[in-house]
């Protein structure tokens, strides 16, 4: 079995071969430019691959409602060209497979879900921490979409006492992406995430807001499994910071083992690695082909 | 089709019979008292009914997890002979019938998924505002559950600029419940919530914790509709105020119609009205009755 595999980031795209074990035989990479660009290079990758079938996870918004007359286009970013761009129809028209779409969260949630760090489980959440901050969600063996999909990344936090920054989302301020999102982090401090000590109160602050989100979000779904991946999550003096605080907000209202016990279990970096958004774009492909059988 | 239907709340019980329309036909309803007094009322008055299955929605926490030793049982509550009570296998000696049994949040959000405010949607939120808050969460045409399951209502909210009320909740303190529930409002102003006047600045205080959870659910969840009950929504000059409050807080940020311009049909009260709970329970009995058929 031979399944492409999408990652459609609004930095860069990868794209794969890879099989029903979620083993990648194969990829590529390279720069998001305008649509026409990009997705002619995306063509030329699958072109003699003879895949059969596609699974892409992409940035967004875009749009994930079966039956939409614009499910499968990117719906309103401000990166030139592609707002309203119809992806999955431009690939459609090229092969005539059975394809999965959805957020490239979502992708990484199921991915995880499928071979990494939630396997086996029915419930996950992913984060990815990086230029943004994206939400994918995994309930009850299904990825969740409902009226547009999971936007997380702008939940409005309290605000860490030490901390007066306003924030840069240019929607919120001082919403969770706007506070917490790595050029936020370079925003506040005027260097980048990777150029801070692991020592300095940045840290501190970043385990704060995030702890806030992931408290919420286990208190509002109960996950099984909380993961944490993005560039800004190499920082991994954050991991016992953000268990520590979590624990502290819940303040043992959730009694389960998983948490009040092995916490270091329940919030960790992604099973798969670099790997959790291609693999995830494999799963769906996956997903998709099993569907159409 | 008889399927006997029990909303055990943690004030009161409420037992029904119902058909596969929804219909309640006959119910009873009686003070919460020992699991012992409670569960024989229960037993006689379903004794010579004959129901073909029974649906029950219950206070919490509760065990909901299948495979589960305690499985069926009230877990951690304070409520006197509750804790580690076997509820559900108490009902089982007695009448050996499919049971369906959940949260009674989430059995209120299933009610209003298959007959209420939410029929013919794959998702929504039910959320209670009385002497707690706690929401339930259909997803992608399943009920949530998770690790324990959702516990929604101890969220922490920001502060409004003109509350210093400390907050209740013996956990949180300052939490959604704490700080918004029907005895924190009655905490904060020294008067019940039905004793203050409609125009009292305790509402827009109270819409502005409701509404930052339910802006930061739809941010998470994305669900087709928030259904709003309990005693203290009984107070209809708060839908506008939250509606308006969730609209401010999202700033355009979710561009789907329902929400930029439909929100009156999309921030609601159950369509089943005061029976949400126990027509849930039905729901989930009914549920129970097609999947062992
Ligand atoms: N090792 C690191 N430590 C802290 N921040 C990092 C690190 N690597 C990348 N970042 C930050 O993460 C952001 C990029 O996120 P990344 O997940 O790599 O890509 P993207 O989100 O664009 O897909 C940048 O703001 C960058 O400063
Ligand atoms: N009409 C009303 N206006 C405001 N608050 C109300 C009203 N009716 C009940 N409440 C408050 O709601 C709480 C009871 O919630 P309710 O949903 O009726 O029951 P429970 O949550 O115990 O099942 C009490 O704190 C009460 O003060
Ligand atoms: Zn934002
Ligand atoms: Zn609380």
């Amino acid at each position: 079995m031979r399944i492409g595999a999408i990652e459609a980031g609004g930095t860069k795209f990868v794209c794969g071969i890879g099989n029903e074990r979620g083993e990648i035989r194969d990829s590529i990479s390279f720069a998001t430019e305008h649509p026409e660009i990009t997705l002619d290079k995306v063509i030329s990758y699958f072109k003699d691959k003879q895949v059969d079938a596609i699974g892409i996870g992409s940035f967004g918004p875009i749009d994930i409602r079966h039956g939409s007359p614009t499910y499968g286009y990117v719906t309103t970013t401000p990166k030139p060209g592609w707002e309203n761009y119809d992806f999955l129809g431009t690939l459609r028209r090229e092969f005539d497979v059975p394809y999965g779409w959805d957020t490239d969260v979502n992708a990484a949630a199921f991915g995880e879900a499928t071979w990494g760090a939630a396997k086996g489980l029915s419930s996950c959440l992913y984060y990815t921490i990086g230029t943004g901050i994206g939400i994918g969600v995994y309930s009850e063996g299904k990825l969740v979409h409902g009226l547009v999909h999971p936007e997380g990344g702008h939940v409005l936090p309290r605000r860490h006492p030490n901390d007066d920054f306003a924030g840069i989302c240019p929607y919120h301020g001082d919403c969770l992406e706007g506070m917490a999102a790595g050029p936020a982090i370079e925003a506040r401090w005027t260097l980048k995430g990777h150029e801070l000590p692991v020592d300095h109160p940045a840290w501190e602050i970043e385990a704060f807001y995030l702890a806030q989100s992931i408290t919420g979000a286990i208190l509002l779904n109960s996950p099984e499994k909380v993961i944490l991946g993005g560039g800004v999550m190499q920082q991994s003096q954050l991991f016992p910071l953000i268990r520590d605080a979590v624990k502290e907000n819940l303040n043992g209202y959730v009694s389960a083992s998983e948490i009040l016990d092995h916490i270091d279990e329940y919030i960790v970096p992604p099973g798969l690695g670099q790997q959790a958004g291609l693999c995830g774009a494999l799963a769906l492909g996956l997903a998709a082909l099993r569907t159409t059988k």
